[in-house]
């Protein structure tokens, strides 16, 4: 008689983006007049940029042709990528990471989600709160978490950074000390960055205490300011200690086309076993490449041309950001964030909670944002707005917060 | 202090074609003047159709522009694509089969590998032996299997269901009741069939155990033959004990372009609690899709031009599984397959072991195909070869076979 994995009935029923799917439904339909503004979701609406579509087009006529033409990829992801990445990402900034060492996939959420699965049931993990939640739900799904506690909104044997205005949005380090160590900077969904000095810290204290650090990098594009890490790999030890993740999604417009990649150092071991074939052999195992086509288009987005032109797109995504961040000061409300990255976080006025403000924004003045009590109980009374929509949109969304929400 | 999934370890170390790789590598560098032919991995080598590739070009122009972007894609994957399947693979076939059952993916091996999630650990695994790899070795990772035992060349706790000369390649039924089975055909590696009725007793077994059928259905485009079932959904009951998978790349090419889907019907349920919500989850939270370009060339291959075109590129495929099964019964082999999928089975002469008849093809022919035993214990003295090659290379292989091999 066959038995289902009853970890996945541990977790807590409806997700935050189908709820805020069907509130906007809702919405619409009894409203069909209102014109709704969407900075909720932190999806992209700015197009591919050109050169990336011409090597699409070119990868796409190389299929189409038997000698040109290119089944199954490399297990590891083609080396042409991979050369780039190593190079430009890593090598550029001084960081010791060779092309073998990075695994080409189809996202950063597929990667955080399974990597833990190279990690036995037993360890204990830590992750920001408020956090993305693919982090922990990957982990409940896998049996590491304990139960839900409806009342305190978090897992039983997961430990909790909190990230809150005290700190800045950036988590200390804990007093009992986990096994395996989310970290997301620039941050979904507060914004908030660490410094150099700040996650140098977090490195000795894994290396310290044998613990592993799984950190997200989706962000780092958007990185404006100085000493701000774009990879952990820029901290003295990140080799022995560190898993890092990367994606194209915000960084070239890639929703859409699913390219991302994880580094982790050939050095690095647990418990006397390198990670690096255990990770090898998962890729090997249990998923068969990104698509050579996108592996182009990925391959592109390192060109001169394809830089220049990711790079005015995340200038157009920052302008927006800038717009809501100022907008929002002007309007009376605290924000941070969008200064390195995509998301403004904001704190919600009058003790409204992330929920109730959701719903006076959208009835108020016809905004979606996300409210922050759906990344964990220390986003309760805050919001999460994105940079992601049209310039045109943006504008008329602070213009609305201004008129119809002081 | 971190600890690994220690079941990894417990897988045997090379994997399969890596060491048919090194192989080939050695050869040919101490033999430059040879010219190999391959027909061993089962990699496709025709060309992506044109008005697939019609599709892809319209599409990657969609991604180009702001009106017709698109970002990320709905969970279950784009309507049109799920309209399309369940109205060809499955309602014109008379299976009751609704688009919403229907879960897009990147291939049926990361959906083979990843369904025993959401099943518990303690669930008895069957397999045919020989197999294809994934299905046990995502099982041992997960620490379903028990240890891998070297004399036998078997995992402890797996239930292995031998398919040999004697059965016709079919498994009987098994004594020792499992929970998952998992069940391919038309086979790979074999290249048998299972006749509708045969079918139909495994989906009655399953529905009296209350064990659920894992249907890998990736080769069914190549079926010619009346009788022999193309999804698992034709026998009656299997919407309450089967899960369905199925794979554009042998069907269409897709190797390089990454797509498949699962099918979960809705009322299928194990200990009171249906599976489709279990796997939207997982699919919503581990995965993000894939790519919208793939999906719309997976959508052409649905169009009236698109299946005329695939039907060409079977037929050429199965032209060289005729020659290459001809050509060894003309040469005194004993073969079977090739005839409803793109495998042949050979029985290696003079009882040699498949490792040394693949020596022996390698140097005399200059010949690559799979060893047997590869596939499992079953597979000793047993040889795969695939039909997808080009047709001059398949004519030249069978030339050699019979003149430097006899």
């Amino acid at each position: 008689m066959a038995k289902i994995n009853r970890n996945y009935l541990k977790l807590p029923g409806s997700y935050l983006f189908s709820t805020i799917g069907k509130k906007v439904r809702e919405f619409e339909a009894s409203h069909p007049e209102a014109e709704v503004i969407r900075l909720g979701i932190g999806d992209v609406t700015q197009p591919i940029a050109p050169d990336i579509i011409n090597a699409l087009h070119k990868a796409v006529d190389e299929m189409g042709d038997a000698k040109t033409f290119r089944g199954y990829a490399p297990d590891l992801g083609y080396e042409f990528l991979r050369d780039v990445i190593a190079e430009q990402d890593y090598r550029a900034r001084g960081c010791d990471i060779s092309s073998d060492e990075i695994f080409i996939s189809d996202g950063a959420k597929c990667d955080c989600s399974n990597i833990q699965e190279i990690f036995s049931t037993d360890n204990r993990i830590a992750v920001c709160d408020p956090v993305y939640p693919v982090y922990v739900d990957s982990n409940v799904m896998a049996g590491r978490t304990g139960d839900y506690d409806p009342e305190s909104g978090r897992f039983r044997d997961v430990i909790y950074l909190p990230c809150e205005e005290a700190n800045g949005f950036v988590p200390e380090l804990p007093k009992e000390v986990p096994d395996l160590i989310y970290l997301c900077f620039p941050n979904n969904p507060t914004g908030a960055v660490i410094r150099k000095e700040e996650l140098q810290k977090w490195v000795d204290y894994a290396n310290e205490n044998g613990a592993v650090i799984l950190y997200d990098a989706a962000y780092e594009a958007y990185i404006s300011e100085e000493d701000v890490p774009h990879s952990i790999y820029e901290c003295d030890g990140a080799r022995s200690c560190a898993i890092e993740f990367r994606s194209f999604s915000k960084t070239a417009g890639f929703t859409g086309l699913r390219l991302g990649f994880t580094v982790i150092p050939k050095d690095l071991t647990v418990e006397g076993e390198k990670l690096w074939p255990l990770w090898a052999r998962r890729h090997g195992t249990k998923y068969n490449g990104a698509p050579y086509i996108v592996q182009r288009a990925g391959w592109a987005v390192y060109s001169e041309a394809g830089r220049k032109e990711i790079r005015e797109q995340i200038a157009y995504y920052m302008e927006n950001a800038k717009i809501i961040r100022e907008g929002l000061k002007e309007s009376g409300f605290e924000a941070s964030g969008g200064v390195n990255a995509p998301y403004i976080w904001l704190k919600t006025p009058n003790g409204l909670t992330s929920w109730e403000f959701f719903d006076e924004l959208l009835t108020k003045a016809n905004v979606v944002g996300t409210p922050g009590s759906g990344f964990g109980p220390k986003g309760e009374n805050y919001f999460r707005l994105t940079a992601f929509g049209s310039r045109e949109n943006t504008i008329r969304a602070m213009e609305r917060i201004r008129e119809k929400m002081i």
